[in-house]
């Protein structure tokens, strides 16, 4: 038996959409649901498949198969394809399995030629509709299918309104589009070499062969890319009969969602446009009438009534917001399209809450209704896409939100107009913790290099900040006056304006709206939350970040990085704990280097007193000293000088040394507990700072429990020699407080070896944190800060999928988070094992981790409430699954 | 039953050397052979173990089995243990599996107090032997077992000299060695709190405690590290009747080697030492004869026979040359030690191949016999041991053998000098690509900075040059006119010697050795390839490098890098590579590229055709460009403004394009295939002018086999890309040529992902081979330019137990092999793998790769020897164990 290429709307239904695309399933279940919908089939998206593999021929009977569906057509309407007396026309649209909009062609009144545009214009009485519709159909077949530059057309139809002496296309007569139809042709003739296809059966053809082509067109893969659908789904052809919405103001053509597709508020939203066809909507040269005045719409009676049962029945039917095409010919309402309307992150939260509310679904699939990554679209404010403006550089976008301020170049700049008041940019080729001052008062910060997981970005997002990093046409000029960008010369003290949710810089201040968290959304976390079972905590290093994590939810604080309690804190500048760390750093033996660390100790022992006061009841987990010892040493002269006099040297003897921490690879370097193994008195310090503060907040009545993460561990040793430090301090302090802490000491995994040998690291570690970023880094070979050069161009040729920055790499660092699961465990079967990588926020890696069995996912406070609705999600899939 | 602690020597045998030690196996072999030992008992290495296990506590029964062993050598002697008429005097000596020498603590002349040196007196009536005897026993007992200062008793004894009025203590009557014991006695309640021991059963465990302690001591603990002998084998305790070499000129003591340990030449080697005791050969005082002077010394008549046929005896039983010490006691000969001599890498290979052809061993176990890395000591010119300078530095041994020339500082100067004649050291900081020609020119190369793999030492073993790299102390000045070392100035052009194989600098001119292969050389190499399975191939990237492969027997080139071809030839200057190369970097666009690439191609085919003409027969594969770009590009100014010159751009734009190709870690950036991926048409070029290359060399009749390598691979999309464009372009050379050329396309493995994904990867690729130095890099997140910073400090701590760059990490580099190779043969059975990572010619690492079932190694041209005798070691063991 053969294949079934072709299938008729009647045989179709909701179930097909991977066969026959989107749009054609759609049209099946109106037709069976018998809404008013014009016969037509669908050519299935397996032919299109099959065309490809085929070098681009199409499949054996599947020409037999339109032939006989064409004749089951002619039946349904009494009308012949190619019929000079009552020619049957049809429209010819793609539809792949998700929707595309735009990025595909259609070509409508397929059919007409020099002969059956007569008959047309008998039957409809209307010879100006009918040679515009043929004038029409060339012009689209001509640019679609035989691919003449469209310009041409446009030529044309200009040069004979003037020869007309008119304004408008409406305002050609019947004997004008005559003219224009012959000066088509001759275009047609000169461009491709070939006349215009009189015959029907000939334009069918071409037209899907042309759809077909159209699925490999430049933005339709572009598309493709930016929404991650599968270059594999390939598209369906629609062939579907005529209906005019252009015959006249008893006729028009709209769109329609049945819920507000930006609020989410119930409520009809749409257009439509009397005497037109949907190329005129779209065209905007006509203002179309809200879907609404279609009720008091004197020429269309009782349509509107019958599109409203219409669209509740279908929302009804799919359960689910719609978004509907439909066109009226002579007073007749005809469906052309159904399908699950797109919507804003708001609108996806309000109507999964609405339609759970209504009974429509049950809460579970509300829950899994909201995409998480849209979330983001709700916390942050975002540019008002009415401005218009354009934008002057797009880079990636790093934190979301918008973002509007003053340009400056030097982080003590931005610090020193944001304390005065100022709104700020802060606009470098990279960020580096020295900046952080700078970074904390500016509005946003925009770097020129770096990729989504660089410094910049993840301070940003850690700090609720919009961010754009790796804005490539941006150009600092060497003197800090002004940055150039593509011929556009910004100088310090202008604003610009980021918009961190799409990568855009403008030049100005761009209006931006606020985004409102409301009840619907309150709601939608709570249902979350009751079909989650993996734990979601914070990655927060300071307790105001900490209050704001247990704001949006967080169960406990996963990753508290200590690197920032070396700096200057600006609330305590008087603090100068970047001068003892220098002296540290510089420091001749173990007990210059004490001294220096007894300086820092009483400002950590309080930074960890207001993080464990803000976590009351749930557990922190601080990483020791992690960053090479170099990004804490001056650069500049006078900072140097100072550091010299300080440390009793000379600033030769001082630059030697600075010279000296300098590494050619410093994320493989002198960092992580290399630090610590290499200088156990850090350690020490940083582990008494932290059982001292627990101590403390413990006798306050607080419920503490620290977990005490090294980093960048490889060998068992390693952590062996840092946990005895660990845990000796700990008792020192703990023994005889009168207090009964308990805490853990365990390892982040960020290096293939710990994951290899997770086994014997498992020996000692009480609990895993994968370190994903880092990870990826190593397991791919890949540093985030350089791989803006060539990993965009990577995921434009498919080499990889995703950003393993951005979505983890299931099968390279996802395998060796498997491995070190497993084999963790099989050592320690308690073992609690969580991630703390910039992807524990990320909807995709956060599934990933809860089928690898993880206890919780930790990422930026703001991401928190991502993490909860992809982890419930994880949960619910995993359980419908296993039904 | 209990445990046997305690093994009398007639109780015990050879093959117990793990439970005796080396010296306590071969002292009861010698008892059983009936050969003149004094009688005496082993106290076990596990009691060691079990005593450091107890907190420093005897196991239960060691105790009595010691005084049943005591009792049983009471008995063989006729003496008693602390017997004031006839005492009975023993010495208590350390002696683990493997042979520490000096490393542990001996006491001898044991069971002396105030009553039984009179007895010993009497019996031997000689009361002055007697005093001595127990000064000295005094003073070994106070400093090893009671850790008093040694030089308190050498105070008391150069004042009692002084008080005598003598100058050496031979010449201290018997009444002034019973003052200075008087003294002796007085030093040890001062310095320890208590009184000297004056029971013989006391001074006994406090002796064998004493040894076990030393088993942990700093040097001992220094010198396993070094030999890589483990902490938990434990040290035996052997207590031995003493005989004294010191009672007359009838008595002495002596050392000898079976065989030459130097040169491997069979003669009798050592020296004696008339009326001594152990102590007195090796203080050095007197100077001892050499061993075959006793054959005609008249006062130990018969003596020199007898030992040559024990000599030769053990010899034959222990089937290995022997290292045996003596002693002769009133004209008796004992045998105090037999152990199978260290020796030189020379004398291994003579020793081995002279026993075989002597038919004392057989071919496999001459094979077995010589450690494959002492090679390296016969390839290159050595320091005369002789010469007795001290070091100024000492850096990491990167490129074995000495070299001596100028100081210069510059590759330039390096390269003018070295062309007018001049031996010259390069002293850099770092080397890089750009430095190549003056590297070339330079004796040997001195970097302060960089590790084992650092480009100075790849580059330097490559050539087979003397190389020093991370030498800490040396601190370059920055008007390059000097380098301080430890306080050390030393001045452009004055001359220094490195030491490479010891990591040794030295200022001025140090005299050297040369070395010299021979035919013994030419006979193991010849037996090792009988045994071998695994091939041996060499990493050379030149012609010249390729022929010095082949010389050492190398069966292909697992490695010929491609970017020297990128850079200037010093052969051809007039070729302009490098500036072909930076327009290339520079260019917009593709046609631009392709330009400057044509301008390349004829270069490299050129290059290509010597190596395939080099390698006739054998595989060569080739790795496609993989350093970063900016590697490529000038940084001095003049550089900077002809390439603005010839690129038509302004001085700041061309500096610009270089800031902009900056990487924040080079190691994990725009390199390897991602190079390719970005600019196809640089593989192309690549491809081409290597299948070009290997037409012309087949007509000519060479037989070649084209290996193409692709590196740095992650992920099999990106091997699928490079693979294409080189399939592609030799279709387009080979076709029509005339010439069947068969070739490989293959990746380098060196990125834990592509090991973890190896199945998908041997999809495209025919063959594997491991790039073990980044792989060791990405699995640790280890740069090996930065790592000596804390990597000896690791290796010190024993974190690690080796330096990962330098031995090939098992568990966790090791198993991503494993993993790799295991999946990649899964998807295609014949897959071809190999190494080309320095490991490939280190022993332990070749081994690893054997057993993982590799098809070849591939190292260095001068390494290539060491890794055919591993390999053939290799094959032998594991047919070993299979017996």
């Amino acid at each position: 038996m053969s294949r079934k290429w072709v299938w008729l709307f009647r045989d179709g239904n909701g179930t097909l959409r991977d066969l026959l695309g989107g749009k054609g399933a759609g049209l099946a279940e109106m037709t069976n649901a018998g809404l008013p919908v014009p016969p037509g089939f669908t050519i299935t998206t397996e032919t299109c498949n099959e065309f490809y593999r085929n070098g681009k021929q199409f499949p054996d009977e599947c020409m037999e198969q339109i032939q006989a569906a064409l004749r089951d057509v002619e039946g349904a309407t009494g009308k012949g394809f190619g019929d000079p007396a009552n020619p049957l026309l049809v429209s010819v649209r793609s539809g792949s399995k998700f929707s595309m909009p735009g990025m595909m062609d259609t070509i409508l009144n397929l059919g007409l030629n020099d002969v059956t545009v007569e008959g047309l214009a008998a039957a409809t009485n209307n010879p100006r509709f009918a040679y515009d519709s043929y004038r029409r159909f060339i012009q689209m077949y001509g640019a679609v299918v035989l691919e003449v530059p469209k310009d041409r057309f446009e030529h044309a139809l200009a040069a004979q309104r003037r020869k007309a002496g008119v304004d408008s296309d409406p305002q050609l007569a019947a004997e004008d589009l005559q003219a224009v139809i012959a000066a088509y042709k001759a275009i047609i003739r000169t461009e491709s070499g070939r006349d215009f296809p009189a015959d029907p059966q000939a334009q069918l053809v071409g037209a899907i062969e042309a759809v077909f082509r159209s699925w490999n067109n430049d933005r339709a893969i572009v598309y493709r890319r930016r929404e991650k659908i599968s270059d594999d789904l390939g598209t369906g052809v629609n062939v579907q009969v005529m209906v005019f919405g252009n015959m006249g103001d008893d006729s028009g053509t709209g769109v329609a969602f049945t819920r507000n597709p930006s609020t989410g508020v119930k409520e009809l939203f749409g257009d439509y446009l009397r005497n037109a066809q949907g190329e005129d909507v779209v065209a905007g040269i006509r203002t179309p009438k809200h879907i609404t005045e279609m009720r008091d719409d004197a020429m269309l009676p009782g349509v509107y009534d019958e599109f409203v049962a219409i669209a509740e029945r279908l929302e009804k039917h799919y359960r689910d917001m719609q978004d509907l095409e439909f066109t009226i010919e002579r007073g007749k309402l005809y469906m052309l399209q159904t399908r699950n309307g797109k919507r804003t992150g708001g609108a996806a939260v309000r109507i999964a809450v609405d339609l759970a509310n209504e009974g429509v679904i049950d809460r579970k699939t509300a829950v899994q209704r909201v995409p998480p990554g849209d979330l983001v679209q709700l916390l942050y404010p975002v540019i008002d896409p009415k401005s218009g403006e354009k934008p002057i550089a797009t880079g990636i976008k790093a934190g979301p939100g918008a973002a509007i301020g003053k340009v400056c170049f030097t982080a003590l700049t931005a610090e020193e107009q944001g304390k005065a008041g100022e709104r700020v940019i802060l606009v470098r080729r990279e960020t580096s913790p020295e900046d952080l001052r700078g970074m904390i008062q500016a509005q946003g910060i925009l770097t020129s290099t770096g990729g989504p997981t660089s410094h910049a970005a993840v301070v940003a997002r850690g700090m609720g900040k919009s961010c754009i990093v790796g804005a490539q046409d941006v150009v600092i000029a060497d003197d800090e006056s002004h940055f150039m960008c593509r011929g556009v010369r910004v100088n310090v003290g202008e604003y610009i304006t980021l918009d961190g949710t799409t990568g855009n810089v403008y030049v100005g201040q761009v209006a931006t709206v606020e985004p409102t968290l409301g009840d619907d959304f309150d709601t939608l976390m709570t249902w979350s939350d009751e079909f989650r079972t993996m734990g979601v905590r914070a990655n927060a290093d300071v307790p105001r970040d900490a209050r704001k994590a247990r704001e949006f939810g967080a169960e406990g604080i996963g990753l508290c990085r200590t690197e920032h309690m070396f700096f200057d804190d600006p609330e305590h500048p008087d603090e100068r704990r970047t001068r003892a760390m220098r002296e540290m750093i510089l420091a001749d033996g173990v007990d210059a280097r004490r001294r220096a660390l007894d300086k820092l100790l009483p400002f950590q022992r309080r930074d960890f007193e207001g993080i464990f006061r803000a976590m009351d009841g749930f557990p922190v987990t601080i990483r020791t000293l992690d960053p090479p010892l170099h990004e804490f040493l001056p650069k500049e002269a006078a900072q140097i000088e100072e550091l010299a006099q300080v440390t009793g040297r000379t600033v030769h003897e001082v630059e030697q040394r600075i010279e000296s921490l300098h590494e050619l690879n410093p994320m493989l370097g002198f960092r992580g507990c290399r630090l610590g193994i290499q200088y156990p008195e850090i350690t020490e310090m940083q582990a008494r700072a932290i059982f001292q503060a627990a101590v403390t907040v413990a006798k306050e009545g607080v419920a503490v429990h620290p977990e005490i993460m090294i980093p960048l561990v490889g060998d068992v040793n390693e952590l062996k020699a840092q946990e005895q430090i660990v845990r000796s301090v700990a008792s020192e302090v703990i023994n005889g407080s009168g207090v009964d802490l308990k805490f853990l000491v365990g390892t982040m995994i960020e290096l293939p070896r710990a994951a290899l040998l997770a086994d014997q690291i498992a020996e000692v570690a009480e609990f895993f944190s994968y370190g994903t970023n880092d990870l990826t880094q190593t397991t791919f070979g890949l540093s985030r800060d350089d791989s803006s050069r060539f990993l965009p161009m990577y995921v434009e040729k498919r080499i990889l999928k995703e950003d393993p920055f951005q979505v983890l790499d299931r099968e390279g660092v996802g395998q060796l988070m498997e491995i070190g699961t497993e084999r963790g465990r099989k050592t320690r079967p308690d073992l609690k094992v969580g991630i703390c990588g910039e992807h524990g926020g990320e909807p995709s890696s956060v599934e990933f981790c809860y089928q690898t069995g993880l206890n919780y996912v930790s990422c930026s406070p703001f991401r928190v409430v991502i993490a909860r609705l992809a982890a419930a999600q994880a949960a619910l899939a995993t359980g419908e699954r296993d039904r």
